[in-house]
């Protein structure tokens, strides 16, 4: 485990760096991966940001990165909790990464240096402390990036996971000129059309249990398609059922393929989700986690209501 | 219009106060109400606050706060735009506050001391720089009030009101230790079942117009009695249109009586909510404004629609 120093003193040594995020990548570890790359061209390296995808809402990350022609030779891994998850880059990273930057306190990369800071609510904190230690000069457009992750993964500073040091760090991007409002407006505040019809849909789908301490949500194929919805659109369903008074646990159920399940577990007090979603090989933090799970309809729903009956004793 | 300085020299050579509050009354008028009044009775004064309501997942605001028994010398209104605004108090007060202290631009309120600062997101900013200044100690049940202002008025910090200076007393406060994610969590994640399912219904009532520039909701009085849902729960509805992808003006219709509707506007962009307001007798901030109109609930929705078509050309 090194330092904010060490890892300053490791990018001015090394170079031609290609940078990797997570699949199903959002704001944080694009905002990292985006952050970092324009901050080491900034200080005359070479770098490029690899994604599995990159949803056009977050197009605007890139704004300002030169593309560069060079052959790696650093492999960094921003936000990226386990190799799993670097998706179809998998195999192609998972022995090769040279510096893993992370916020996820059960983050098992193999790295060469590893830095893991599990007090920060968002990764982009930790990369907007380490590029202050870089020299480099925070731009509007890292500033967008830094301000993007901070923002998505607190969800625009609402959860328990935000501290002081984030508010304070939100407060400098914003005084160097980030577009907070343009920025915190199409995370959280544009729906499209369809995605409304989507979340009407949504609701007509809630179960409770457990005495109403446990809510669950689904989504499946024939949804998505008689509304004409893709997966980009799914994003912040999971929220739904925890925010109903009393309940603890709140499940959402995305039919992904026939009989394959994406499941998001969010929690309130002292019910770990990482825990729940462990027991079905999935992870994440304590209060937001996920996994997948394979089966009929029925038989997933009732393992999961079953699990939470069983946590929630 | 005096200084923040003037204000605190103020309250420390008068005494017997009694803070007035808005009606349908927010976190932002009860907190800086209950702030001002923990911090008044911290320094030896005598100080009430008076509301027309109090819903009760605002109680625990008034924690700390003495039951003082003496009759009312200085009138403070707090986040009160103008005296109307006092609802059931208005004849009683109108003419006879001291001090007004307010962050809406419009504010037309009559005062013997009158500090606006429109550039405040929340009122409850004004409230925490005065209190620095009178050297009241910031305890954790003022920082969960100032917090609270604070917060709700930014739409927890989403909004484009918030400024860099929003961000640093928010993490002033979160270090003097507000309960910011239970706060949060009670302003912003919480919903009812029944609420859920007002959500639904509402869902169901979307209008377009201007080619979907303009997003109308609305709810009766027949909904309210067959969900059985009280006035607390229409908080955050008028949220709603506006977030909607394309959508310049979004209107909430809210039946209050038969033929009697409030309505509350929420703008994007250059639209000017307070203008729009404004011309049925109603007003409020740029983005956000709200007015009542009297008429059949036919008529009532085509007038805002043409009102709505006009304003977007």
């Amino acid at each position: 485990m090194t330092t904010l120093y060490g890892l300053a003193k490791y990018f001015s040594e090394h170079d031609n760096y290609e940078i990797i995020t997570h699949n199903y990548p959002d704001g944080d570890t694009l905002g990292s991966g985006f952050a970092l790359c324009l901050g080491l061209q900034q200080i005359g390296k070479k770098a490029r940001v690899i994604t599995t995808s990159f949803p056009s809402k977050f197009r605007y990350l890139e704004i300002g990165v030169e593309k560069q022609e060079f052959e790696a030779e650093t492999i960094i891994a921003v936000d990226v909790a386990n190799e799993s998850l670097l998706g179809v880059n998998t195999e192609k990273y998972k022995n090769i990464i040279d510096v893993c930057i992370d916020h996820h306190g059960s983050n098992s990369v193999y790295a060469k240096e590893k830095y893991v800071d599990r007090q920060a609510a968002a990764n982009c904190e930790i990369i907007y402390r380490l590029l202050q230690r870089m020299n480099v000069r925070i731009t509007r457009n890292i500033a967008d990036c830094l301000f993007t992750g901070v923002s998505t993964d607190t969800g625009c500073f609402r959860y328990s996971n935000t501290t002081s040091e984030t508010m304070r760090i939100a407060a400098d991007l914003m005084e160097y000129g980030c577009s907070f409002a343009y920025i915190n407006k199409v995370m959280f505040e544009t729906k499209t059309k369809e995605k409304i019809q989507l979340e009407r849909a949504v609701l007509d789908t809630i179960t409770y249990a457990a005495d109403g301490q446990c809510a669950l949500i689904y989504t499946t194929l024939d949804m998505m398609k008689s509304l004409n919805i893709g997966d980009d659109e799914m994003e912040g369903l999971a929220s739904i059922p925890r925010q109903i008074e009393g309940v603890r646990i709140g499940i959402t159920m995305r039919e992904k393929e026939e009989n394959v399940y994406k499941i998001s577990v969010r929690t309130n007090g002292n019910l770990n989700a990482s825990d729940f979603c462990s027991r079905f090989g999935g992870g994440g933090h304590p209060a937001a986690a996920g996994c997948t799970i394979k089966g009929e309809f029925d038989f997933v729903r009732k393992l999961l209501i079953s699990a939470a009956e069983l946590a929630l004793k």
